[in-house]
């Protein structure tokens, strides 16, 4: 038995970004009402404040449309059509997009490589004056349409993942800085206001080196730089099995040294100490055919993550809400291991309760540690989660709390485990059908949801955390309101 | 442990009628949005066929508006605005009326007495002519609206509870069977093949003598008669505490054997021997604020019913839907014993659930108990609903249940008891508050969804009913979609 | 020809309070769909701030629930059920309450006088202390649900028309006051910030009196005053026909008189001196039998109210926004003079673009007269209301309205006149259905519809307005975007 | 002036299929919420039957998904996430698919020729039997999840326009016989009572040969062949300028001759005599960046065709519903010359009233011509719709219309016209924006409303129809409903 001590004074570090930013998958899927409807039940649950995926300029998004004319003159030529609806989308549901710049239109790019099933080309811009000049359309259409005061508040990164030779031709770090400076300074001359930043890696070898070059370069060339951007996935190296990849995860541990020399990095720079760091990517595997996603297992990792990541970063945002993706192809089946905190068909997978937990928290820190993070609200009552991941070994874990000075207190949970909010598991034992009939649809929505419970206690409570759960409870004094005549004992022996 | 043994061969009876029909406050309230969105959620839940309750012509409905013009001329003048709103409503939501005529307009009235809060009416018409005018309007009306062969369909039923001197001033029977000839006989001028019956009265002492009565009547008189209606509750004597009402309850057996007895009398009539017998209201107490309707015991008890009403009558109409309803006054707050499946704010009580499982039941039965039924589905899969319910003593009960030749099998389970969907107690911990918070009532809402589970199990399956658990299982062979690579147990130890 | 001479200098006044608040039937009735229905096009077409109406006392509000225990103890006792489901509705609609006190509990009334089909209680309370409990438990009740900072904002005003013996008994002035000083002085004690004041007199002998000895007893007293309040309505001495009403309008300059005259009587308090006045109704006739209210000549009515209301008066609310309205009886067609800018069925009637016009103005005033607002945006371009009232001679009127300095514009304007937006003579025409058919509503909502156009103009622009037109235009100087190829003209000739 | 003379007993001949069918983009569009919200709208106003449309096997839809295992062997495998998602929109849409098999997923295509912006393949399968495997899988698939009796009764159609060398590599006539052979076969056995046919051709020269061939080879061949299919386009040779396309359009009267040609051949043959043909494509012009689509023009020529198309096809499919298209890439803006009859924004084109006036038409025809069809109800009303085409010379058209035997009648008109109901026009004088603001697509919606006017007529009306107007009229004998005192002309003189 654990017990959680707490006084009436204590107090505890934690600062709480989650509901900063989430990542999506391409812009252009933004189209889709079941990407809609799934961010919306997303925003309902969760209210994150920033959205961030790829595919700007992508094709699909259909932005740059140059055309020769009968006289042989070249023209630029831009199409907001569905950049208008998506932004429309995202402000309707109470999101403001964190702008990453990039992949190329295939007109505008100087080679043919391309990433993903959506063939995102990856190459540099054969001109950078006509890159600027589409960065500088797109934003200032974005302020005609929506004011500039509203869009200079969207953050701006430049590209992503540079440095993985799949998302950057040759991972060529010079072309990349080149592509930094040309962008900044486009977005500085459209919106003077817009804060950008980059650049945008993923971990691995050689990823803290890049951050090193990125600032050094930006402070040589005097660049503008508001944020330093970076990813952060838990996953190792994996093993594929048919289209899907499985691997073990690092330590909570080892991921935040890691983040936590980025920071480092940053701060050593005179000029950019204390500058913010964007986690504009994390999640445990960096794929999104690895069934970890839908699992308990991965939202008990993300409750672990998000109780240290403020810690150094001003945003992380999980890539992705939603299960409405294709970088790897169409999913086949409503459970794939996609990144998404909602199965396609609507259905709540854990990992969304960690969110809908952490992004709800009020009130000043009490106490913190690798299972638990509990706040004091405004009106004294206590609220937190707990979680219980099981990585190797698997046991419940027994937990005593105090509640200091409290008197009666109503105690609410909401649980989340590998036995009562377990959809993917009801999924499997159905038979991992891949067209679900309406029945089985209703089920699985039932099933992704959490288990909420009340107990009356006193002093303290006890609670058993079930493998790989997550946890969400409110502990407030009790004040009963009665009425007259009414026995709630008289048929509840 | 009890083990309910099953072979391939297995059959058992069962009529499964909880669909055709559900009960609701009086008609004006169908005006309001609280009420259409508990009738939809019921209506996606349980998919009922038709809607009975009181009030189409009570003067909030506004339909009758005689007047006398200048010349002192008196002028028969109806108002239907009300009336079409509320079937457009019905319509929509695939509920077609189950009529109930009455109560009495004040300017109809022979004289003052009312009934209720919102004080309908309980007198006979001072003039039967121009009753019968009304009724014949009323109908005549709605077969224009939405076509005669429709509304020919809606069953129409002569008042309510009229053995009762609240309901029908000093339950004078020969008046009601006076309004009964009148009334019957004016439907069948308006439609001639809507079908109508009576008396529609409430048990107790001299009941079954008026359903003698009532037929002895039709039959001497040749009146049209298409079916008995009358009433089925299981309150003893109660006991008032301020304003709430405690009673026991009788048993499933007493209630089943006084609508026998009425069922028996109906055919002991040559003439009316196998007529359909509607039960057009049903419930545990008959009071709306009775604390019973929101517990797990009351679900538990209408499992019992449902499951051996069908024997003898062609339908029963539980009393009521929703708590959106005023006969005591407007509820203080979400749980106070209203005769609702969902409380105020949308929270879906125990017994919402008893009626989701039942109403979707699909197939032969196989097996049924006094704590289960069974039926086999077109495609050899099993489903039943399973309950505890606990009176006095409070045991959980084991259960044993085969699957006869069906080999590995998918177990779903959706499970309903005190432990894991019980609002009320959830509520009552949280210091029962009258005005809920929007964090407050979502987490009520969580806690009135079922648990749902899933099993793989062969042969035979074992479960564990809590106390005043009411629980729906599938169990179907389960055939396993594999997809290249995927190993749900990677994660999933 | 009448020519509007404007240049780039043109200012005239206009302060434009039409948004601020709009009229509603009793509170009891926002529970139901329609209501809602009609209030959200309401809102969506004219966005107004405040909503006020009377009936938050009255019993099917159900708030006061006082009760005598088994000891024979009185306890007051409130109900929020209705209030808050209410509120919410307002609020989710972009609304904030002006509240008005009234009517009396029957349990709490000195008397059984009642107003109106719902049977209002307009007798004095029989305990002040009871009626100063309610209200303040009913003020912290919505400050704890809603914030104490947000219901502040709300106005609150004592009572309605007491000056007129049917909404107070004997129209007894001294008890008026009696309760304005026991309801102020709530008000304060319940929320300091909370504005208050009365006496919500109706126009007619010795209303402008009653202004006059409200202020001296608010002085005399030192009772908490923060505005005044008054109603205006348009409608001389009626002829009734059956259940309608006839009668002439005066003019708009002798109402703007009547209200001038309030506002000298404020001003000549010197500790009142321009304090705000609130017409917390007007209209044309005070009747919902009046068949003006859905003609175009209404429309045109109100618009030269709103040209001028905002001279002398901080709100002005039209009584009342729809037709789910109850004050004489349930409507019984569609069309019958009710109140509502929106019929039953939702109906936009002629006057609900009067205020969808003017409630979205934006700029300063260039020119103002008896037919005409024009305001200038602050991107130059010009946007203005025109409107032709004929009352008796009827003829159309041109106009000729300059464009100074713009050179070519787009003008776009939209019509609502007798012949292109009038819903009612559809439905005369049609025979005047009760009832009506899913076609014949379609039909008429797109009666009630304007008439969209445009023009390229330059330097100045004819209009030709109807009998009773209402219309809006805006003129913007024209940018035309091209399309590489795209030729509008090649088959528009 | 023209007289349409009718008597009591006047009949014309008049076969409406206008409903049957409609066309649409590619299904992979049918994701996205604007195309959903497009659709719903037309369906609500025109209530189509089936929808038909390219791109099944589209690798967008990404239904084909073979793969390698890791010991070399390969599988056929198959995805229907998308076209689940799809098929259950159209049904909730009230449509059934007129399936059309194409185009070839690149997988198992024979060549790399694409078509359109979106890169359909339209290259022979490169193996047969794989092609035939996937439509089994597709409609097996379809019938296990919304039924066999349902999905039966889908009609299928091979291919689209194999005549054409875009859409079929070399328009390889032996090649797409040898396709509809392996087809038909793979549809009877997948779902022996679904209706299979071809072969889709458009026209031109040598069109007719090509039916003559398909029907002499399924002959031969003892093919199932259930119905012929075929486009009909209005569009002469077009100049191209920029992006835009820019036509004369045939007439109707030479349309129809080249439909009944293809009409004659089918007859022609004694075994398929009488034998449906369906237009599986109509429209003016085949470019969906030609400008006509937008006009008033186009409403007229499709009243025109659809007044006469019933004598020849059991249906004819306006291409398309919508706006939401991207054969030649992504609109840039609102009005572009789209196939839809609704433009992005959900603003209505006068094409879509052209639908919802005759897909809603019942009752039989009296009168016929080239400006009018006319019908009598049941109920002895008269409905019609009336049009005035203007190609080349533009001028007003004045009709009268006879009432014969009618007495008074309520005549409710809707018109669209170039004056009253003409968005494109709005749009072009706002300056053709091609990013809406909130207040111009509010104005441009209500632009593209029908004007509903009213009169009171006896004996017969005029009507005068304005350029390229389309109208549609009720005239019913007048019953006028009177209500006790309401005098309809005291206010309106």
């Amino acid at each position: 038995m654990n017990r959680i001590t707490l006084t009436p004074d204590s107090r505890a570090s934690f600062t709480n970004n989650a509901a900063f930013c989430v990542g999506t998958g391409r812009m252009g899927l933004a189209l889709h009402k079941e990407y809609l409807d799934q961010l919306n039940m997303a925003q309902e649950l969760a209210h994150f404040q920033h959205i961030r995926g790829h595919g700007l300029f992508c094709d699909d998004m259909a932005i740059y449309q140059p055309y020769t004319d009968e006289n042989g003159v070249e023209h630029e030529r831009y199409n907001f059509t569905y950049l208008d609806r998506v932004m429309d989308s995202y402000l309707a549901a109470g999101l403001r997009p964190f702008i990453e710049l990039g992949f190329m239109p295939e007109k505008m790019a100087s080679g043919t490589q391309t990433i993903f099933y959506w063939k995102g080309n990856t190459t540099p811009p054969a001109d950078h004056e006509k890159w600027a000049a589409m960065v500088k359309a797109t934003l200032r259409h974005l302020a005609e349409r929506y004011g500039e005061s509203e869009v200079s508040q969207w953050p701006c990164e430049v590209w992503n993942e540079p440095n993985l030779r799949g998302f950057w031709e040759n991972a060529d770090k010079e072309k990349y800085l080149q592509l930094y400076a040309t962008s900044a300074r486009a977005v500085k001359e459209a919106l003077p206001r817009m804060r950008v930043g980059g650049p945008a890696i993923c971990g691995g070898e050689g990823s803290q080196q890049w951050v090193r070059d990125f600032l050094t370069f930006c402070r040589d060339e005097k660049l503008p730089v508001d944020f330093v951007t970076r990813h952060a996935y838990m996953g190792n190296t994996p093993e594929r099995k048919g289209r899907y990849l499985y691997h073990d995860m690092r330590t909570v541990e080892s991921l935040l040294e890691e983040m936590q020399e980025t920071r480092r990095i940053i701060d050593s720079f005179p000029e950019y100490r204390g500058m913010e760091m964007h986690i504009t990517e994390f999640n445990t595997s960096y794929n999104p055919f690895c069934p970890i996603h839908d699992t308990n297992q991965n939202a008990a990792f993300i409750a672990g993550l998000l109780a240290c990541l403020g810690d150094v970063a001003a945003s992380y945002s999980y890539w992705t809400f939603g299960d409405v993706f294709e970088e790897q192809g169409v999913p086949l089946r409503p459970f794939h291991g996609g990144f998404g905190m909602i199965a396609n068909g609507m259905i709540a997978k854990p990992t969304m309760w960690t969110f809908a937990f952490f992004n709800n928290l009020k009130g000043e820190c009490v106490y913190r540690d690798e299972h638990a993070v509990i706040l004091r609200r405004a009106d004294g009552s206590l609220e937190g989660v707990l979680w219980n991941l099981c990585r190797v070994e698997r046991a419940k874990l027994d937990l005593t709390i105090d509640l200091p000075g409290m008197g009666e207190c109503s105690l609410i949970t909401r649980t989340v485990d590998e036995d009562v909010c377990n959809p993917l598991k009801v999924w499997h034992e159905m038979g991992q059908p891949e067209s679900l009939s309406r029945d089985q649809l209703a089920v699985l929505r039932q099933a992704g949801q959490p288990l909420a419970q009340s107990r009356i206690v006193n002093g303290s409570f006890d609670v058993t955390l079930g493998e790989n759960a997550v946890v969400h409870f409110t502990a407030a004094p009790r004040r009963c309101q009665p009425d007259y005549g009414y026995d709630y004992h008289w048929y509840v022996k």
